[in-house]
């Protein structure tokens, strides 16, 4: 039996209307089915790409467990669960073996083509390829961005921007002066200077550095940089809920293009989490995506022609729900944990009592052998400590990493709405752009000439 | 663009005709919206449930870079790649935590109930739960099993027993003899005593012994236990293919039903090779369990009425395609192992010059820590050199593992055939059972009355 969860759920107030109208359970079962089975447009008006960055399927399948409500008795679906449809592949081109990078995979997803790691939207000739987004305005939709990483980071450079490295930050800002688009929600106020941003008001763009700013917006375009670099972790501002906002403020920006709009979403830390084999943070931040994901599905069901496609660009970490031999993930352990580890870990480094700073904000006693190790990494540096309390968090609730870096595993495929039926199965991340490129309002598109 | 791979795959001779008459480029792209666009019943005839026992998303993607020729510009797809549908959560009850064994998982899947782990079809509060098979056999249809481990293990014990505990392997055998089961074939001879057999043959079944003996088989009843226990490593026997030709041998058996049959088939040991965190079995056992796929799946081509429905029971070793920290796999290393490490060790210890025993096994020179690793683990005895044999394949290929148990990650589902669309999505392992159970001929069972 499957039961929305009540309690646990973090949807936004605007949504409760909705959700009147649309009781969840309605969806719970085989949504796809049911939504497919109402008159909608066999092609679509709007495509929304979301991408969890690092999201394999331990993620997904961890954050179910975390979010269970541990009074029931059953385990409650997510929004992912509800969502299923497919997995992905993610290798990049052949000759650079089987672990892609960011870069890669989204000039994949933006692009659907095969590239090497650290190219943005270019192939592996170094030529550009058309993007996704530069195909729509062709066609004269709007398109935009909202992700909680700097704007310029690598999965939505690959979208906007062509250039031979993802580290050329500030040639990539630079560059979406050029593009067009409509709505630019992010993080990443240090690589856009005074003037750059005097430039883009010169354009029309409306220059914002607030959340609460995204409310009193009327029209795009609009440019929306709420962080020097990436924003805070979302476990640290329990109730911000920025990228949810983002994502709703793009929808209603970008729906008054009557001819439609294609909107990337991308929860971008949920990979830098899995970077630092940091479990506490990741979930906090599969929680942020989550309830994202659910603004555009709500706004799928107001809008049925529009089809929402939601992916990872690969697995991060090696996670894994159970590690060192048992058979057990103790997820309650995690949810206790009152902010990230780096701030911990700050916090720790600032006060005198930190044995009780840490056991507070972890909410259980150290024992001796944890509080040697502290100790002793406190003698080091922050990023060390940092790392020793990911360590005591990951060994206690039995979570299991491999590497700091990515890993292979194919990714999950998720989508609703008209011409979801494409995504369904097995693909290659090439596969997913070239399907939503096809959806474009003219098929003359030949993304590569 | 998608390519069978011709070079690589090890089709069995007797499917050659099919192949022929099906040439598998049509089938590559979505197979499962093709045959179903073919006249066939809304419900099945037969269905064949398939597991590959610990085989979470890392196995069937790491096979697919471990099948791949490295002269084509593609990635060639497996058959998994054809078949996928959808995933399944596998937690055992809720007071049990999250991480499933396989006797908890294998009840699931055979009766739809949650229960503890180490639980052979009964329920949490021990009692006896009806299963697929019993209910099949109350319509009259036939019923099978066809594995690699002893035939008593958890995951067949649980379609065919009702045990307080899996580790009762007498008891189970002996339960056998009154299930009516029609074709019993895997390993397991030490727990079937002479006297046992004799009950068998008094019921009237074929005791065979050697996998020859299959293709002599006219008819059903049959109990055929080719080991004293599990069989060999599918890596030591390459042209074998001892599972393909126990589900060749089983269909055709039971298709001498009129009224139908359900026929379980586990690829057992890819579970027991994650346990050891040994990547160059459980690739050989993901190829020994693809191999026997593509001989159910060609089944379902010519016999349509057949649903075929393919998942794993829980995923082991938490094994990851890229580790410590560096973004690649490589495949063509544990392709070039060759045999298992459990057998180079045997070799290596009886040997006076290991050392070359070794590196020519292994198909790389032994470099000098590694000399000393290995030299080391030779004083302490056989399980450890094994597993330092075992760590130098991991660290050199960049395979990641966690933990030599379970762990909790969604299992992908695959499913061809009439209602194959009941598994499309995310579904539960209950949810798998039910379904399969809601379409035997009579839809008044209730599996759990
Ligand atoms: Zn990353
Ligand atoms: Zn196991």
């Amino acid at each position: 039996m499957i039961l929305k969860n009540k309690k646990w759920s973090c949807l936004l107030p605007f949504l409760s209307l909705g959700l009147l109208l649309f009781p969840s359970s309605t969806f719970a079962a085989k949504p796809i089915t049911q939504l497919e089975s109402q008159p909608v447009p066999a092609r679509p008006k709007n495509i929304i790409i979301m991408i969890g960055d690092g999201m394999g399927p331990a993620y997904t399948t961890a954050y179910r467990y975390y979010q269970d409500n541990p009074d029931t008795e059953n385990i409650e679906h997510t929004v992912f669960d509800r969502l299923l449809v497919g997995m992905s592949s993610t290798h990049p081109t052949k000759s650079e073996g089987i672990v892609t990078d960011s870069a890669a995979a989204a000039t994949a997803l933006s692009s659907g083509i095969k590239t090497y790691n650290g190219a943005i939207g270019i192939n592996k000739h170094k030529q550009a390829v058309r993007s996704i987004m530069q195909l729509a305005k062709q066609q004269g939709m709007s398109t935009g961005i909202a992700v909680t990483s700097q704007v310029n980071h690598a999965t939505p450079a690959a979208f906007l921007s062509h250039n031979e490295s993802r580290r050329n930050y500030d040639e990539i800002a630079l560059s979406y002066l050029h593009t067009d688009t409509d709505v630019i929600l992010g993080g990443g106020q240090q690589y856009f200077s005074s003037e750059l941003i005097e430039q883009f008001k010169n354009k029309g763009y409306q220059y914002i550095t607030d959340v609460s700013e995204l409310n009193s917006l009327k029209q795009a375009k609009v440019l929306g940089l709420f962080a020097d670099k990436e924003l805070p972790w979302a476990i640290n501002e329990k109730k911000a809920h920025k990228l949810s906002r983002e994502t709703q403020t793009a929808l209603t920006l970008l729906s008054n293009n009557p001819k439609g709009f294609v909107l990337l979403v991308e929860g971008s830390l949920i990979d830098w989490a899995g970077h630092s084999n940091d479990i506490v943070s990741a979930m906090g931040e599969m929680n942020e995506f989550a309830n994202a994901v659910e603004v555009a599905e709500q706004f799928v069901r107001q809008h049925p022609e529009t089809l929402l496609v939601i992916t990872a660009d690969h697995n991060t970490g090696g996670l894994s729900i159970g590690a060192n031999d048992v058979y057990a993930w103790n997820s309650a352990l995690i949810r206790g944990v009152q902010s990230s580890p780096d701030n911990i870990a700050i916090a720790a480094l600032e006060s005198h009592d930190w044995q009780d700073i840490v056991s507070k904000q972890l909410g259980f006693k150290l024992n001796e052998a944890e509080i040697n190790q502290l100790a002793a990494a406190k003698k080091e540096n922050q990023d060390i400590f940092t790392d020793e309390i990911n360590k005591i968090i990951s060994r206690r609730s039995h979570t299991g990493w491999t590497s700091h870096g990515h890993t292979g595993v194919d990714v999950q495929v998720f989508a609703t709405g008209p011409s979801s039926a494409l995504f369904h199965g097995h693909q290659d991340n090439t596969d997913i752009a070239n399907n939503m490129i096809s959806l474009l309002p003219t098929n003359q598109n030949n993304p590569n000439p």
